[in-house]
Formats: structure tokens, C-alpha cells, sequence
């Protein structure tokens, strides 16, 4: 266990409350698979969106206002639906819905993997980057199926193992995980690999379709291009059965050209 | 110079083909002057939202369709809005409505500062990041003056400068530049800095209001706390009355704690 006492997270022995969130909106089987899980660690609080926010990245809701809605699903949990984005339900979580500072963030079971280049696209993953901000021990959870028939039961398994290992060991501040687990049966998963954004990109087209009044529109569609495959990286873990982690964090700075760019003034 | 092959730059003695975007909206008066300067340096395409998208970060549309239409701001230039966001725009422009790749693109002149954690929230900032993603030599502009009548003619001679260094000097692959320029005069301006991003947050509040039904709504709003203003970030820089500049990346794994995670499992 990481006993610098900078890392603050908890070694939590009383009953944590912990912010369930997602991207995919409150109803998805994802999230509902995640609320399983979570309701064995402690006291949850689900506030989510109220409608699919998939490819939200880390928008926040600056133009339009932002509502809060009661949620019965699961009469064992508190639910809350809002009108925001993955980012927006954070904050609102933080600070006008939980009647304290939650102890875990947990974000999915997101409907597609948010591994390599995704991670800047996924209001699942934004979500738990959001909570390292706020300095939530935060985990961002994504299952490598999009189907709204995905099963979970696997994912549900090792989701289970990498929070409680979160928890007895403590995620580094303003740190979250990026887990995703390959769309396999729990005997088919190889294990768990801690590893690093792999190099990748969406390699976009635009399904270009005619609207019924003559005008042009587009729909944005694509494929991954991962470019950068080697062993440590999140794509060979998946590739390779395991279920992968990436320790995630926020500073964009380029350290390594600071340097060279401060040269030309 | 930077000579390195990897550094793809090119040093354009023949007319560059130059991006331009922004998250405020095409007839935002800060990409107005942005265009200005743009003009300078090659034959300019503006593709940018056809309404303003502050706060819209990496997001990306999935669950809508998009829309692109022909604008006749300045005659001078080729103009698109599009119904997306700032990442969008990048994407549409690069696959959609540009005759190539482009040879430089250039966000902003946002109204209001990216400096520091605003750079994840910013849509000036992710359609730069996108365009580094696409190994487009990139760079985001953004004025610490909120203003609609701020006063852009300090960061155009400012801007100027910066471009044509970029130019001449190259900037490393898969990097942008985060420019922000103090609300100063040119005489009053120190000089420019390059810096990395400084440790801060949003601390939020949310303004409660009821509708005319008895309903509440709320609007986000904050303060930035910039917990880390040592020489080297760019809260100092700005605060000191430099133009910062960040080279900015977007591999966010935390490499320092993979080993440390690595040992859970």
C-alpha cells in the first residue's frame, strides 16, 4: 500500500459513498451493471444523464441551463438524472446533490472501449478525470462491446477486483484508472495489465446523406487506426485478453519541448 | 531550426493552406481578427460553429447529424459554419471541405483565457489538440478578456510573431501550441514566455433559480483557483504580463504511477 500521505484516498474500513456516473444515460445496462457492483462497497449515489452523451469529451454546459430529476430505478440506490454532460453530473454531484464529498467515483460500464486515442472523446472517462480534479479517487470503467445486449457479467467480475484493489491500495491523487475489459467470458480473460495509452487514431469519414427537402447532411463515423501496438500499451492488453488499466491524468504540457519552443523568442 | 525528420513541419516558402476555427462562433469578433492575421501567411479556410460552443472540450457529434453551409463574412477568404462542435469542425474540414490537408491551423482568438485546467474544458484548445492528433501543426489562440468588445490588436501583432516562428522553426509532431495573451496594450506586454500549464481548478457554484412553473433550474458558473503559480506555468506568465505559450500534448497516461498500480494485481 502507497503510504506517502500525499495520496489521500482512504483505506476506507466505514461505509464509503461512492458517485456512480456514466455517458451512455441513466437507463443503459452498463451503468446498471455498475450499480451492482457498487452497492457492494459502500452507499451510492448514481447521478447520471438523462440521455445518451457518448463523444461528450470534457464538454461542460456553459450556454444553456441544467436540470436535476429524481430517478427510481433501484429503490437501494439514490438517483438523480440531469440534463448535463458526463462533467456536468460531476459537479452537480460535488456540489448540489451529495451531502458530502463522495469517497470513490466510479464512471460506466461504458457501451464500447474508451482504450488508446478514445480517452479524450469518452464523457466516460472525462467523468473519472473530472473526479481526479476534485481529487476523487475516480475509476472510468468500458466494455469492448457497443451492443445494448452486451453482457456485463464478466466485466461486473473484474470491475469488483480492480475497485477493491483501489480502495486497500489508494489510486494517486489527482490520478484516475481507464479500465476496459475485452468482450470475453470470464474464463477467456488472461488477467489484468497496468499499461499506457496506446498511440491511435480515429480515422474519420462522414456518411454524406440528402435530407427529404434536397439539402446535404452529414453523420461522422470512423475507425481506429492504432498505430502503436507494442506490449505496454492498453491495445495489446485488449488484443491479448487481458483486462487493461492506464492511470490517467491531466496535464497536457509537453513537457519534453519546452526547451526547443523557448528557444525561438 | 529544428532538423529532426520526425519534426514535420515544413518551413512553407510556398503559400500554406491555414485552418482557421474557434469555439465562440464563426462571427465571433475574436476569429474575425484571427482571420486578419491569418492572411498574412498563406490562403485561409475558416470552418467554425455556426453558434458558440465555450466549454464543449473534446466533444465530438455521435448522436446527431451535422450540417455544413457556405458563409460570406469576408470575401477574402473561403468560409464554412457547421451545426458541430470545434472538434467537429476540425474533422469536417480536414475530410469534407478543404482541397488538402492543411499546412498550419490556428483557433481562437478565444474570449477568455485557456491558460492552465481550462485547457481541457476549452473547445479553442481540443480543436488544436485535434489538430495535432492529426499531425497538423496547430495552434490556439485565447485573450484574457471576455469581453465582446475586447480589444484584439495587442494579440495580433502577438499572434503574428508566434505564427511565424511556428513556421520557421517547425513544431514537433503531435504537439500544439496554447497561447494566451494578457488583457495588455502592446507596450505594456513583457514579452512572451513559454511555460507549462499551471495546477489549477474550477471551483464551481451552481446558480439555483426556480421557472415560471416552480421548477428549478440551474446555471454553472466558478472562479478559477490556480493553486500553483510558481516562474514556470503560464498563471505566472500572464500574471507577470507575458504572452504564455504551452506545448500541449494528448497521451494522458500517468507513466510515473504505472509501476505502482502495476503492483496490485
Amino acid at each position: 500500500m502507497f503510504s506517502n500521505p500525499i495520496f489521500e484516498t482512504k483505506n476506507c474500513m466505514s461505509k464509503p459513498l461512492i458517485l456512480v456516473t456514466n455517458d451512455d444515460g441513466i437507463a443503459a445496462p452498463g451503468i446498471r451493471a455498475l450499480v451492482e457492483v457498487a452497492k457492494k462497497f459502500g452507499e451510492v449515489y448514481v447521478v447520471a444523464p438523462d440521455k445518451p452523451q457518448s463523444g461528450m469529451g470534457h464538454a461542460i454546459t456553459l450556454n444553456s441551463t441544467l436540470r436535476v430529476n429524481n430517478v427510481n430505478i433501484d429503490p437501494e440506490v439514490k438517483e438523480y438524472s440531469t440534463s448535463g454532460t458526463p462533467v456536468d453530473c460531476v459537479k452537480l454531484a460535488v456540489k448540489k446533490i451529495l451531502p458530502r464529498k463522495p469517497d470513490l467515483l466510479l464512471s460506466g460500464i461504458n457501451h464500447g472501449s474508451n482504450s488508446s486515442i478514445s480517452v479524450i472523446y469518452s464523457g466516460t472517462m472525462s467523468a473519472a478525470v473530472e473526479g481526479a480534479l476534485e481529487n476523487i479517487p475516480s475509476i472510468g470503467f468500458s466494455l469492448c462491446d457497443h451492443g445494448i445486449d452486451a453482457d456485463f457479467s464478466a466485466a461486473k467480475i473484474m470491475a469488483a477486483k480492480v475497485i477493491e484493489s483501489a480502495l486497500k491500495n489508494g489510486i494517486p491523487p489527482h490520478t484516475c484508472l481507464n479500465v476496459n475489459f475485452p468482450k470475453l467470458s470470464i474464463d477467456e480473460i488472461a488477467g489484468i495489465k497496468v499499461c499506457r495509452q496506446a498511440g491511435s487514431i480515429w480515422e474519420e469519414d462522414f456518411d454524406e446523406r440528402t435530407d427529404p427537402y434536397g439539402k446535404k447532411y452529414y453523420w461522422l463515423s470512423g475507425v481506429m487506426n492504432a498505430y502503436d501496438k507494442t506490449e505496454d500499451t492498453d491495445e495489446w492488453a485488449l488484443e491479448n485478453n487481458f483486462v487493461s488499466v492506464v492511470p490517467v491524468q491531466f496535464d497536457l504540457t509537453a513537457h519534453k519541448h519546452i526547451n526547443y519552443i523557448s528557444n525561438w523568442f
